[in-house]
């Protein structure tokens, strides 16, 4: 399998004893928090916290993810996240993501997310001008 | 150290693979999630729910928690739950636990949580009568 | 979207506090931990529990994950549990999962995961003929 | 209540939305996660990281937990970890933490841990001189 283009990196963090399972290694359900981060910096990082896109009445909530296992992450091991939006619609956003061994880059997971717009009400909504153009900003 | 009474179990649980961490035992901070399971299904089969008791408009949250380890849970262990409130004041209530393996009884761990009865904005409020008879109805 | 045909439940779960988050409905994290629900207890019902693989050297880590939220499940619902096998090979295993609001049968997310089959070295292992017939045993 | 003396920071975390519950704080489980970076991180910080510890035959599994929540801690917020043993004997260790809101230095959390010393075959392990003096190298 040839690995992808290379993302980002824009956090790190460091894997804790309560991620790991008895096979040695990160259990599968706490990837899905990395993501969280991946999305949540980039986010940051152009000016739009998501907090703040809450408070402008978008909410993002995750309607599709997909995570593919490369390689186990293990306890205290530290773990480079990039995350970036990668396809922005009317209504819906897809961020794709890596996560790779800091000492070596080695890619452990990769996945991405779609997201629907909504307002606070739970309604459809459509992304603002400014809200796609941010999305746009990094074509791959 | 003597093993307290018996509290009645209320539920019972089965340990998941993501409950482990790699020293092969439930991790530490999976436990207080079967405390709220342990105090949840009291009240549900007392008759008021949780839910019921926040659209009732009173919200308990957790202001204080302690947990004694004392065996190891492991993977796929059938877990007894018992909670039970201990103590009612004006306005919070404390609940302590026991989880037990289902298998032989033995103790896996004990605790306490005691809640603060707040409004949904947030301030202390007092219990009504009915929910103060409702943690006195299992006396030690 | 059209839904899928019904898997048949094989567990219920409801939905703890801890599993909420403050959009008010259950976090996307948590259902995978709802999906190791699906496939260990439809281990366990055709007898070969997971922990029992485990002893006899078949560990199945997962490989890919996908979930697909469709409707969102919120505090102490009921959530019926469906996980089967749809696809095995000589040495890897698909597991496809719905989970559905007890009470009235909808739909909440639906998803798969792949498993590799490994020995306890973390080498490729073939599923021995009778696990492999195991995970045929229900054609879809 | 009086505050307790100020323990020096030893990490920042940035709180996730998967960490907050539908009361719209962090959900009381999510706590013991950081205490577990509040202890590793101090280890770390004395050229002792616990994953060394672990290979040295020294394991610390927790056997009691105490956390007392003063305020909530919110979505996106950015928290103080402070940890630090303030007991040590024979064979177990106590540590104690804070958990403080970093753009106003406000206490939202504060506990402690005690901890076994175990061998990996699972036997009360005494700690070595130099365990002993690296626990006690920060006085209250």
């Amino acid at each position: 399998m040839t690995a992808p283009p290379k993302l980002p990196s824009v956090a790190q963090l460091r894997v804790l004893y309560a991620d790991t399972d008895q096979m040695g290694v990160v259990n599968n359900v706490i990837y899905l928090r990395w993501l969280e981060i991946g999305r949540a910096e980039w986010l940051r990082q152009r000016g739009q916290p998501y907090k703040q896109l809450e408070k402008l009445g978008y909410l993002l909530p995750v309607v599709e993810a997909h995570l593919r296992y490369r390689e186990p992450a293990r306890y205290d091991d530290v773990v480079d996240v990039a995350g970036a939006p990668t396809e922005v619609r009317a209504a819906s956003v897809k961020f794709e993501y890596q996560l790779r061994r800091a000492a070596d880059g080695v890619l452990l997971c990769e996945g991405w997310t779609t997201h629907a717009c909504l307002s606070p009400d739970g309604k459809v909504r459509r992304f603002p001008p400014e809200l796609t153009s941010l999305f746009q900003a990094d074509p791959r």
